[in-house]
């Protein structure tokens, strides 16, 4: 509690707020990739997916402005906008995805997406990876809990080991896709044999909370084999992996190759307004829609839509996928030429990337990680970590990071590196 | 299917999206209560409550404009705005009800309330009426569904009687409030056999759903008894009735005079902008911080407290909360003089009022109201209609509603009651 906002926070907000830091960042001012705290000091964003399109991109926030000063409605009424995204969201998606419903963050997203399956399927059995986060109501929040909810862990929900690169699932590279698909298997088993069924599987395209593992394209053919011949839906959750983010693709499943169910989208999509949004099939959409009544008031309101419109145009007007696989590459391969004797592996793909780092003995390198992050945050780079120990740096820039900001960022890792004492 | 609009939404939305009006209205610019279509056409709008210092009030527009130009991140970092927002929100409410959670729909809100009301006393169940609509995450949904959900029907909801004013629950007003506790201690017996225990009772406090009865100041005391007798809280809705709209109290559960130990608020809370909070007291708090992570992204970010905040600058500096009440019981006193065969009761308080149809054989003079929205809609005035039977007129304006607007629309109905055939 060093910050006097601490201690403000704390009063207002309650306990066990989380934030990033020992000692939390200040921040008052964004512009592009960088961030400046009240005194004045400039940080270099290395970690912020939301303003995708860049802090404060003044088309987004001109797109906002006008909207609110012009409408805000709901959906009740008619309204283009709303309608416009919609058919140009769904246009760079194939396999069927032409129907969207508009809703405000990702967890509200994924809490539909797990309806969509319920109402295709009848069934209600859901499987997750035992390392994620698909986001916080209370059905959602089911998937990705370390704690045992109120009433108890709910019997319908299953957690198959996620995938890893460092230690594959089945010993190798090859044995990893088998064996993720045959724990995906076992577990449809038990959700059949306690009568829940099969509804669908929800998976991050890049496993990006599991620490996001180097995986071969067609990782998921078997388990989506295994999931199809159940009669489920496979649910992906692109809200970190989506919009161009991964350099090669413009979605993840692209990356991964594969063809899902239902696609869910939050936080980048209108890079910082709360929207968020569930694509799928009209097959899908219809199921829905006769089995659950659902109005999102704010979901698609003019604002929001003009917003995620206006991130979708300077995404693709600034050519910020090819910059996210340009810098990607160049990042991660000035990232692959450091060398410190607990980095264990260099991975990622477009702005998505970062290092795993582990003990002479085996063991995970997470505090060495953690003091890492503090050391990169005092010499004014925001970056964090992530994966099963926290043992892994995370980087994930807004996309219009630059070659530029990738050699200050790599150079001050290095220099970081350098300077962080390596524990025995 | 007349609108071309329309047959768009159907094919990029799916089935079953729901309108008001069988014309739905295609509306492109709003400026106070005023609202107008794409043809030029303007309407007052009776109906709107998001809306609430007025459709695209110029201190909300330019507040979301300078911050989203300044800023826009997220609580993992400190910023000043939105503990500012919390400090003067809990200003307004008393009972111990100090701290708060920032989300971004009522939806949420309520879906973290829940939560809090497990995480305090250890148990699941949650009652609320038979006639309500507390939002749309599968959690809260669970609620106010009317269709069985994928599984059945959640084993932890009991739903109870709402009272009705033509009706009342006890045969009189006097009875009903005992009526409402008896239900509610019937309901708690069977939680405590099926072996969920009580968590709390979820609440509108101006029943709006159910139909705004109208119920004595003191109507809850004897079910509040009931719920603190057995351990369970009570988690007052405010999204309808909150932030002034009554008139006589910024909140309605001032109004109903029972003390909450959960409030939560959503759509009129920052004038369209999606944002909701979850308000408690210190204890509860800890106890929802200890037993549940709980962290949302888009929640209390800066813009969205830049807009709750200006939201709240707008209510308190131009005085609508004395104005709901000064103009809504001038309204009321109008409508009260209008006469129809088929009126049976007008009621409300301050800007949430309307009037109940009921037919000569007693029952509900549903397609008539339905009638009488689709008239004033024609005349340039949208209101809409709600209660068990979808037979009272529901108005419920943006808060600058003035007397000269209460005219319009109070003529207005009286030439469309005039007008619209009386069914036999």
């Amino acid at each position: 509690m060093t910050h006097p906002l601490m201690q403000r926070r704390a009063r207002l907000m309650g306990p066990n707020v989380p934030t990033f830091y020992a000692d939390p960042v200040h921040i008052v001012r964004g512009d592009g990739v960088w961030l400046w705290d009240a005194d004045g000091r400039r940080y270099l964003d290395g970690y912020n997916n939301v303003p995708h399109v860049g802090h404060c991109h003044p088309r987004v926030v001109e797109a906002i402005a006008r909207q609110a000063a012009t409408l805000n409605t709901h959906t009740r009424y008619l309204h283009d906008t709303v309608l416009d995204y919609i058919e140009r969201l769904t246009a760079t998606m194939g396999h069927g995805l032409s129907q969207a419903i508009m809703v405000c963050t990702g967890s509200e997203a994924n809490d539909v997406a797990l309806r969509m399956a319920q109402a295709v399927t009848g069934a209600t059995g859901i499987i997750a990876t035992d390392n994620t986060y698909h986001g916080n109501t209370t059905a959602v929040s089911a998937l990705s809990t370390r704690r045992p909810p109120i009433g108890g862990y709910p019997g319908h929900v299953r957690l198959v080991p996620a995938p890893d690169s460092l230690s594959p699932l089945g010993g190798s590279a090859e044995g990893q896709a088998r064996a993720f698909a045959d724990h995906i298997a076992r577990a449809i088993v038990e959700l059949d044999e306690a009568g829940h069924g099969l509804a669908g599987v929800m998976l991050c395209p890049f496993f990006a909370n599991e620490g996001f593992p180097t995986l071969p394209k067609g990782f998921l053919d078997p388990a989506a084999q295994v999931i199809r011949d159940a009669g489920g839906l496979i649910l992906a959750d692109e809200v970190q992996p989506g919009f161009g983010r991964l350099g090669s693709a413009f979605w993840g499943h692209e990356v991964l190759g594969f063809a899902p169910d239902v696609v869910t989208l939050g936080k980048p999509m209108a890079n910082g307004h709360p929207v968020g949004a569930v694509v799928t099939r009209p097959d899908i959409m219809a199921a829905f829609r006769g089995a659950f009544g659902y109005f999102n008031t704010f979901g698609g309101n003019p604002v929001s839509a003009a917003a995620a419109l206006a991130t979708l145009d300077v995404i693709q007007d600034e050519g910020l996928q090819e910059n996210a696989r340009v810098v990607g590459a160049y990042a991660l391969e000035r990232m692959g030429a450091l060398t410190h004797p607990l980095l264990a592996q260099v991975r990622g793909q477009g702005l998505f990337f970062g290092a795993e780092f582990v003990m002479d003995d085996g063991t995970p390198a997470s505090d060495f990680v953690a003091t890492l992050a503090e050391g990169m945050r005092a010499r004014g780079v925001l970056v964090n970590r992530i994966g099963r120990a926290m043992n892994t740096l995370k980087i994930r820039p807004p996309m219009p990071f630059s070659r530029e900001n990738a050699d200050l960022m790599m150079d001050t890792l290095a220099l970081v590196l350098a300077e962080t004492k390596v524990p025995r």
